[in-house]
């Protein structure tokens, strides 16, 4: 190991053969942690070339099982973001691009540090059951058409042990260790091919547009290498996606959406990403004619009749789909409202999203647990025009110790200025 | 930790109090191992200012005990090495020195990879005991007026916890950590200044000229920072020093320079680093006035006098240094002659370094056990014409085995053409 090390350190590469007795040895312990971190600091440092990124991502898919999803029909599609905040478009668009014929093996993940993630929101629901045995995620699929559950213990265990390290060691922040987690996951959970959503700006991971199209460019020449095509599209999180950041909120947001309500934005993001899916799987030949099929499942309710089959499937209570005033609530709120007249010129994603935290809607530490009723409601987004006093957001919040942490962030999340921010469009661009 | 490990890697600096935690939580064990790996790999790539080095040199010093020298009179100079094949030289220079006037409490180190120790060579006298208590290690330095000795475990335990650590984790190679190991120690053993010999070369542990111009540098400039007058010289470790690789051997060589003997390059070093010791100790006020006094500690015999009470104080057999015969001897030989006539252009101190462990004069691992009798004895240096047939070097082994490991270094360490090699100097250069 240290001349193995020693060689990344100096920006040698390693051999297949090396990754793989790595990542054999991480997953049996019989490398010592102080070696493997030691080894990801290198390459943080130094990068992984095209040759040694596959086989590490090979290596890490050998770790463990992968699903076997032969016996369902037609092109599986996913899609998959690497974190924002409000960013609820999972739970409205698998169903959507279900309801349009494309099969949706979704594995999703729970919210850590600012971001949210799927299943939290989802867990909302009573009953909902986000951990599901093989066999079971199977017939969910093939009866819904999509699954959204969480990722099974036995698949690529070399990731939740690479990534406890890397979070431990401020390892996370490299392209190819992140790719290579991503799509170590997406080549076992069984999907032919993923839609990527990589977000850029204030709330997003990875803030800079140019280490966002990197790592775009990273998933999409990997994902060649490893037999799954991808396609990403860099997209906007500099203010939240939507008006709700929490989880039952969120969750009652995209359920908006798939009645043909909700927000511009949430539904202008899930019908472009469900019309990339649609184009990956086959059932359209435009992305017009994709857009359309996905406008129809939701005006004739058959996406909101998928998602409702899913929650039963999942064991959830189904009447929170029909009347989500049933979903549990904060017990107490608090407004904030403008100190000063003017254009909402910032709506900052990545404080509301540590405030949310902070309130109990996401983790500081992965042992955390999630309240579902805590959260923020915007009343205004950017561009907005405002008078003094008017409302900005409603602060949904259960302990006031938690409110007053949270304060300061939502104050400074919001920039009031004399003239109105320029538009930015919520797809930067698209790489395949 | 993760937030600190991130900003170095970011190319951050750390705060005086985030070292002193650092060191203390590593030492005391409550940061885990393989955040500290990060964090060095993290240094190795982005270094540490000098506000940084001081704090953390400070914090390793404070780690564990420091010795008490104030009762011993005088300036107290001591020598040390980066490293070298076939380098004697503190054998026969701390008597001469002391000899002279200056007291030198060295503590001396053992041989790892391709490079020997000065504690393993003086392991070669039967009884001579290298780990002394605290209180004896200062009465051999006030009867002898120097003392080779082993560091006591309570000396900067913080360096022995890192050292293992960073050579576990291909982390040894970073200027400011090799600084604070070396200065610590010296710091805490109590000498007022510090002759450094940095070597470059093939043999050396940093062979490129600019870098260890740069490790010279930061020992300079550190030593100032924390009260400790350095000097340090860029000398030539190109091909071995002197003729003599292994320990009981090369412990011979360094008597017989005691005797006025010797080759000329072991005198020639001995004689220049003696010179920079006078000087920092105040003993001589010119290079040619220290030079005349060490040279007359030779020819009265007064260093080997030294040498003789050193051992006998530190329990040795004193009659090995009247007849060196009496030391330990390889029971086999093996000769190597040249292949064809020419000139000797390259005896590559590295492999010669490499093959000497393997045949056991060294350790490839801390727990290796050395075998004092085996090794190289030189028949030529750089620049020597050769015959066809003519003696290169004899090799002194126990184990067929382990000769038949070495051959091929040891064959490929000589390379014989037809025109004589440039001929470079001894020092290359004086930072201070």
């Amino acid at each position: 190991m240290p001349g193995l090390i020693a060689r990344k350190r100096d920006g040698g590469a390693l051999t297949e053969a090396e990754i793989r007795a790595v990542i054999a040895g991480a997953v049996a312990r019989t490398i010592p942690e102080y070696q493997i971190s030691a080894l990801l600091m290198a390459i943080v440092w130094r990068g992984l070339d095209t040759r040694e990124l596959v086989a590490w991502t090979e290596a890490m898919i050998a770790s463990g099982d992968r699903m076997r999803l032969g016996a369902i029909r037609g092109r599986k599609v996913d899609k998959h973001s690497t974190g924002g905040v409000g960013d609820k478009v999972s739970i409205c668009l698998a169903p959507l691009v279900a309801a349009c014929g494309v099969t949706v093996p979704m594995m999703a993940g729970r919210g850590l540090g600012h971001t949210g993630g799927t299943l939290d929101k989802l867990e909302a629901i009573p009953g909902f059951r986000t951990a599901l045995p093989p066999a079971l995620f199977a017939r969910v699929l093939a009866r819904a058409g999509f699954v959204l559950a969480g990722q099974s213990a036995r698949l690529v265990p070399a990731d939740r042990l690479l990534y406890a390290l890397r979070d431990a060691t401020a390892t996370v922040e490299s392209i190819p260790l992140i790719a290579s987690s991503i799509l170590s996951k997406k080549v076992a959970e069984g999907t032919d091919a993923l839609v990527m959503d990589v977000k850029v700006g204030r709330g997003a991971f990875l803030p800079s547009r140019a280490h966002a199209r990197e790592l775009a460019r990273t998933l999409v020449a990997l994902g060649g290498r490893l037999g799954l095509e991808v396609r990403a599209l860099l997209t906007a999180m500099d203010e939240p996606l939507g008006l709700e950041i929490g989880n039952a909120n969120e969750l009652a947001e995209a359920i908006a959406v798939l009645r043909g309500e909700g927000p511009a934005d949430v539904r202008a993001l899930t019908l472009r990403l469900g019309a990339e899916m649609l184009l990956l799987g086959g059932a359209a030949r435009t992305r017009a004619e994709a857009t359309a099929r996905l406008e129809r499942a939701i005006d004739s309710g058959e996406g909101l009749e998928r998602l409702s089959l899913c929650v039963r499937l999942h064991g959830g209570d189904t009447r929170v789909i029909e009347d989500p005033s049933r979903l549990p609530r904060a017990p107490r709120s608090r407004e904030v409202r403008a100190t000063k007249a003017g254009f909402v010129r910032i709506i900052d994603a990545g404080l509301l999203g540590r405030a949310a935290t902070l309130l109990g809607a996401g983790r500081l530490r992965k042992e955390d647990r999630v309240d579902p009723r805590v959260g923020l409601t915007l009343a205004v987004k950017q561009g907005a025009r405002v008078a003094r006093g008017d409302l900005l957001c409603t602060i949904h919040y259960a302990d006031p110790m938690r409110l007053a942490a949270s304060l300061t962030s939502i104050a400074d999340a919001f920039v009031v200025g004399p003239t109105a921010p320029p538009t930015t469009p919520l797809v930067l661009e698209t790489v395949s």
